[in-house]
């Protein structure tokens, strides 16, 4: 095993809470789990790790976590087979044209498990999904999450036309909270940091700003993502 | 001038933008403009830099900018004088208690900005206001906000008994979006990234929760002031 770098087919969890939500959610991807001889066990963590420990796939190696690791007082690591979704259960998405921070990306997956919109589009190219820096934004959400990628927009769109696409553009034609979001088959979608939607995908939905005022050129990316998470799921999930 | 230290009475700005955004909106607080010999002049920056250079404050001096920047490719810094604002000006609040993370802090003021509430304070202990970080963060936002700070909670309540105090809270007893938010006088009160807000301070306003999913332990600081600022805002400002 060597530190991470994007090739790998396979990646890390860094700490006993990702690492726990990898087994809760993606049992059958894990491939070893590697403790720190300083790592104290409790309960819980004994609980998870038992049923790997039996198939000999938990080993205390103090060399290995620290060579791993990308901070000290790393005591557990898991290690995983990278996977992809091929087919995206029914059920609301949030699609990311291009997005290119791992940090916002984990954000984003942790805010969507907080409005329960579990199914997640990337566009290609895009912000390594796997890179450990995305698994610790997402605070282990990433292991509940349906992820699919695309290598374009129009791809997606002819693949998912059941469902109907918000664009949030800067120069969006409704305003998010004056119209009724539908309860289900909606997509928000959202594009790049720095360069937004690129305008032809209007032709494909509807588009939408957020209003704000002219003294920020616009709101962060997973603040938007948020916003119009929580303005769709208000009346419907909670 | 040293690379930057809490201590210090002065910060710096890194980069053209939040450069321009100190003169444009703190103009008296600049003590020094630095320029790296690689830097171009555009009809913007000549504008906004001429008032200092005619007074002799603007130098190009690669050594010091070398020094003094965090990053590769800063070609300007400010130099600006630390001030506080002791007295707040009438209008609705963010409040935080002890937010520990600059770039949270940083991306709270983008967001306050553009919900136009201007009014920030802060109760002390909390992450450093002026460090560059935080600056970064904000987007150069935080030289167009009115920012407080208190040693304890209880004295800004008595200094800003006026204003309803909504405290956000994980088991906060109204649901946000589910009653009218005012549309003025209101101060939006949020708690430390890890600890939240400590029980007493309920006794002061209406305790508050954003409903989310019990799969998360919660929304990320940044996230909640966020929803909040869009949900008190959107039939008031836009």
């Amino acid at each position: 095993m060597e530190k991470y770098k994007k090739e790998l087919e396979y990646s890390y969890t860094f700490g006993v809470f990702p690492t726990i939500e990898l087994i809760k959610n993606q049992p059958n991807k894990v491939q070893a789990i590697l403790l720190s001889s300083k790592f104290k066990q409790s309960e819980e963590t004994e609980k998870y790790f038992a049923p790997y420990a039996q198939k000999g796939m938990v080993q205390i190696n103090d060399k290995l976590v620290n060579k791993l690791a990308d901070k000290e007082n790393t005591f557990v690591i898991g290690v995983f087979k990278k996977y992809t979704c091929k087919c995206l259960p029914k059920g609301n998405q949030v699609v990311l044209v291009n997005p290119s921070d791992m940090g916002n990306l984990g954000t984003i997956m942790r805010t969507m498990l907080g409005f329960k919109i579990t199914n997640l589009v990337l566009i290609t190219p895009c912000a390594d999904v796997f890179n450990p820096k995305t698994i610790r934004a997402s605070m282990g959400a990433i292991f509940s999450l349906n992820i699919a990628s695309y290598a374009s927009f129009e791809e997606y769109a002819k693949q998912h036309s059941e469902h109907k696409k918000y664009l949030f553009m800067l120069n969006g034609k409704s305003v998010l909270g004056k119209f009724e979001p539908p309860e289900n088959n909606y997509a928000l979608v959202f594009g790049n940091e720095s360069s937004g939607l690129p305008p032809y995908v209007e032709d494909f939905g509807q588009s939408v700003v957020i209003s704000h005022s002219h003294q920020i050129d616009s709101l962060n990316l997973p603040m938007s993502v948020g916003i119009s998470l929580y303005e769709f799921t208000k009346n419907h999930i909670f």
